[in-house]
């Protein structure tokens, strides 16, 4: 495709970096900046370098944080005896917003992916077998992570390094989702739910 | 929802200020940017902030250039007698992709749209005028905008505008699209292309 100006060429092509977004979108995307007032695409920009340059995260967790120690991992509030594995930023939101769970949180950030080029020690695994290691406080670690090859390699992983600590290793459970019609369940998960059923109560 | 950042909170809001972007898919942008290395986001955030400070317009046709006259406008080998009227630069692109036009073109910026505020006044209409009042090169004009209501409006304002100058004004062809089932075709567009039926060739 030929650009009639080198400026939009070059934001066509690095909007287009982005995952999941084509040249065509990229293209409407610009020209969408260029019908808006100069103000918002300053906005934009602004605050994405401010998201890259001042980032911080949890010294504890390595979730995302404004500060030193993130708000969860400083709670009282918080059961300190759990702590939830989990991928990245958007699975501690996902959880937080069920309400459902009242524990700590480890971030990955990132599963190990050997197609992708991510080994056990591009992401935080000896960071919570260090945090495990010596601390009497957490009685049990629940690997929440998705139930894809990386993630069930990332748990297989993460429970043969733990296993020897004296700490339960819980996976959160896999079935038919809730609200689901159980012939549109996949034969896995179905087969999965029959195997792994709980008492009626 | 609530963002274990204010940075990301405000990088999400600003994200999901672009059109067809919703909160979640900004949240994976913005973490997208946060695994890549620095340079990337402020790549990305440079050319956004060159193509909104630094694009100009072309003075006779209004498509995004370079210099103070577009390419097009320039050029010897155009056909200087033939205007297409367009909305976007997105439209020139992709008629110039047909390789089946040779003339001129004139970007309206936008069509005229009561409901999203946009008169006649908002986009290059008195510009496609006075660039037809006194020229006597120009010998057709050719309406190619959307078959919307938007674009329909303002096909039918612009030809009351310019009916009355000395110049052809056409419209580009609306009928079954090449390569289409005729079953699949809608009524309208199907009526269409039997009302506005051209000779066997």
């Amino acid at each position: 495709m030929e650009y009639p100006s080198k400026l939009i060429e070059a934001a066509v092509a690095e909007i287009s970096r982005l995952p999941g977004i084509g040249k065509k979108t990229a293209l409407r995307l610009a020209l969408h900046l260029l019908r808006e007032r100069e103000e918002s695409t300053f906005a934009l920009t602004e605050s994405l370098n401010n998201l890259r340059s001042k980032i911080r995260y949890c010294n504890q967790c390595h979730n995302l944080s404004d500060h030193d120690v993130c708000g969860i991992c400083v709670s009282h509030r918080r059961e300190r005896s759990l702590i939830c594995v989990v991928e990245d930023t958007r699975d501690v939101m996902a959880i937080e917003n069920t309400g459902q769970y009242t524990g700590l949180y480890h971030v990955l950030g990132g599963v190990i992916s050997p197609m992708n080029g991510v080994g056990p020690s591009d992401i935080k695994i000896e960071s919570l077998v260090s945090r495990l290691t010596g601390n009497a406080e957490t009685r049990e670690v629940i690997l929440a992570l998705s139930p894809t090859m990386e993630g069930d390699t990332t748990a297989f992983y993460i429970n043969k390094r733990i296993k020897d600590l004296s700490v339960k290793v819980t996976v959160i459970a896999r079935g038919v989702p809730v609200g689901g019609d159980l012939e549109y369940a996949d034969e896995v998960t179905l087969g999965r739910s029959i195997t792994s059923r709980t008492l009626f109560s």
